[in-house]
């Protein structure tokens, strides 16, 4: 693949001080309009050690009207990013609508070192590259536009630069590292390959660079973002998703006959409030998170439910966030990312009124979300979830589930009791006529959502003793299963 | 002062429970109407050892709607946290507006600790506690209502508790931590009433609350909080800040006469700038931070003055940001809170393209600000640059001066340059009608926060060549003499 872009492309000094200058020119204007762009623009910039990368950056940086650009480098990770998943490094990264990040490695670089060095296998190496293109795809979904240079120089010209280093570098660390490049150097070829193969797609393609000659890289390179910037279009709707062929009514299969007696009730919650409340500092010691999702019908419980869980738990390790309309500047992204940026520190609870899943649920009902976005939704949040429990989070999702007499009861309830009053809105009277089109939506999310690292778990709310019990059990069971399994 | 709790107050566990469920029912309404409040409402809990904190806060976590309210320890530092001023952690902290904190030791427990340890001596001691009243001050003028309570007990009462401690604790930190506090008894007490004294403000009150017996200090904390969220009114106007006095003219002091001749720029503007490319990376070396505020009239060249700041510096290590309107999450907050939010960890340099100086000159002259509001940000914002530069961080601000004829001439050049057109707005031509309301507005900022840790810096800029080289040299000299006092 790589021969391809051995040729010995130059650029003479003039020429290309000509081609920067009206470059230039085309670039301000570009930019200037692409402020407005409803998508975030990714540059990627990637490539061989000694290829020049960080030189190219500046060049950029010296072209481009830097007050709506973020230049991300990824060397320097905090405590903070290592306490959370791999990717939240790079949710955080992400910049506005209609604003440019310049990303340095991106989330390529960990990937082909660890390949290179054997650490990961070919197929978890694989899998990987198949996480980076659905993050890609998923971002162009959103109407990102994702540009990404892969710098390469023959392994001649790398030794060639190497050696020139060796006389200048001071720090011990950078002249390692560029030894070590320099001996793997066909390792690290051969992963770029497979890696850029797999994650050249039409909406995220690769541009090879032949790095040899800087002027010609960094003239390849220009050119490029100015044509793109210039060629920006409103995002053409991605390929449909496939309708949703009739969905199983999973949610029939509740038994929401059940009760339980206050005896049993009482002696129950306490047994499993007094395992969370040992069980939760357990978690904290060995750093594992846990995040539990509430969600159901309008008076389901979850308020009740949600109340019974924490009073079990040290506050300080616990937090409750309540799903509402996103602000301003998270319309400015991606969906997930109200949630990727939120995500606790290794050892805390988290605790969710609404979630994600509103996605799927409310916007998908009310027409918040197109078609294509909310069938599209089920396999991001799939994949959201795998990266939090391959991280070592524990995702508990509960839906409490009621009939539909039972919620009318309770409304009623509501509007007699004067401080339930504020609890009862409208929009509940609204939304329990949309009742089937909730039904749906619900039945299908559990059916493609629930996965078998983080399951759904349904409960029966008519009977809110019986709920409360069932979600106290069911988190203390969860916590139970991850932590002895980790000892 | 704590005497005065030393009184062996208790209550009965009936009159107990019964207050509880009545204060509950308070309180939801309470909460339920204080998420309209236009401050953040913040619940400062501290303490001696061994009072019942942690008890305390999972009490109020079993009554308050957690829904709206966040828990936040800092018992946990972050590197993140460490490479920022001390009191960045706060800043991000503090709950949107209508929100509750609860804030275990928040800005005090640290002056404590370093006093009693003697690792701070008596003055700075009382610098820190001006300056976390100030802060507090600085919070109920923007709407804020601050409750703290302070937990004590006798050292009798500590001892047994500490007695009972040692048979249970299986961590040797945490029966350390207890046996410090305890050998430390007396020191504590002083430094907390010094403090308590210092920091009890009418806006900002201390509550001392026996806690002998924990239904006691539950109940009374309880109380608290809950009449006073119940006694929330829209916050008072602060008292009105004192009217400016004629304020001298200190920009008509800046020659805008000067001219420099174009092999002078580029010799000095060559030489400057080699140093700031090397002095960058001895800064990231020494992570050594550095803030550069651009503020100036509209067409002054900001713009090319941060390119030429730029062009010396390796992308990696640099951030432009540009001030526009806030967003409403910021809204959500203190004015400040936007600019504590985006600190850059240590090492790396953010330039500003107009700044938090927005606050005095177009939210003074627009009216987006009250005048009291903008009169006292002078303080706040002097407040807020000294803990930027006690912190290690270089603070330099750039004020690009022009005449109103220069102004009037580039406007002119703009409407004809195609390329130039889209730096032109109807703004742009309204602001420049408000001429001397704006002169006035920038002559009382830099009277009044022209310090000696962070001077302004007035360029004249009615030469553009003058004003880059100006510029540059100045940002150089900035790091020259930091770099070479910290070696």
């Amino acid at each position: 693949m790589f021969e391809a872009v051995e040729l010995g492309q130059k650029v003479g000094k003039r020429a290309f001080k000509e081609a920067v200058a009206e470059l230039r020119t085309r670039l301000v204007h570009a930019q200037f309009a692409s402020t407005s762009h409803p998508g975030p623009i990714l540059i990627v910039v990637a490539g061989l050690d000694g290829a020049g990368k960080g030189e190219l950056l500046n060049f950029l940086g010296g072209v481009l009207d830097l007050r709506d650009v973020k230049v991300c480098t990824f060397w320097n990770e905090t405590d903070e990013e290592r306490e959370r998943p791999f990717w939240w490094r790079f949710w955080r990264a992400l910049p506005n609508r209609g604003q440019i990040a310049i990303l340095f490695g991106a989330w390529y670089t960990r990937w082909i070192h660890l390949r290179t060095d054997g650490r990961i296998d070919p197929s978890e190496f694989e899998r990987q590259l198949r996480r980076v293109a659905q993050f890609e795809q998923m971002l162009a979904n959103d109407g990102a536009t994702v540009l990404k240079f892969w710098l390469h120089i023959t392994h001649k010209t790398q030794k060639r630069r190497l050696k020139k280093l060796k006389g200048r570098l001071d720090h011990d660390d950078a002249l390692s590292r560029a030894l070590w490049h320099s001996q793997h150097y066909d390792g690290i070829v051969a992963a770029a390959e497979q890696m850029i193969r797999r994650t050249d797609r039409a909406h995220a393609r690769w541009q090879l660079v032949e790095a040899t000659q800087a002027r010609h890289a960094k003239l390849t390179v220009l050119r490029a973002i100015t044509e793109t910037l210039e060629g920006l279009k409103p995002p053409r709707p991605a390929a449909p998703a496939t309708p949703s062929a009739p969905v199983a009514p999973v949610l029939q299969g509740v038994d929401l006959e059940q009760r339980l007696e206050p005896d049993a009730y009482r002696q129950r919650l306490a047994a499993a409030q007094a395992e969370i409340e040992r069980v939760v500092w357990q978690a904290y010691d060995q750093r594992v998170s846990s995040v539990v999702i509430f969600e159901g019908w309008d008076a389901a419980g979850k308020g009740g439910s949600i109340r019974r869980l924490v009073d079990a738990m040290d506050m300080r390790l616990v937090q409750v966030r309540s799903i509402a309309a996103p602000t301003d500047e998270e319309r400015d992204h991606h969906y997930l990312w109200r949630f990727w940026r939120h995500l606790p520190r290794a050892g805390y609870v988290t605790l969710y009124d609404r979630s994600w899943y509103g996605r799927v649920l409310v916007e998908r009902v009310e027409g918040f979300a197109t078609p294509d976005d909310w069938r599209r939704a089920y396999e991001e949040i799939n994949e959201f979830e795998e990266q939090l429990t391959e991280a070592g989070v524990v995702v508990v999702k509960l839906w409490l589930h009621l009939s539909p007499e039972e919620q009318l009861r309770r409304f009623k309830e509501r509007e007699q009791v004067p401080w339930k009053q504020h609890k009862l809105t409208e929009e509940d009277w609204r939304n329990r006529e949309q009742w089937s089109a909730y039904e749906d939506a619900a039945n299908e999310m559990v059916l493609r959502t629930s996965t078998s690292h983080a399951p759904w778990h349904l409960v029966p709310a008519d009977d809110k003793r019986l709920a409360r019990v069932r979600v106290v059990e069911t988190y203390a069971a969860a916590m139970r299963a991850r932590l002895s399994s980790s000892t």
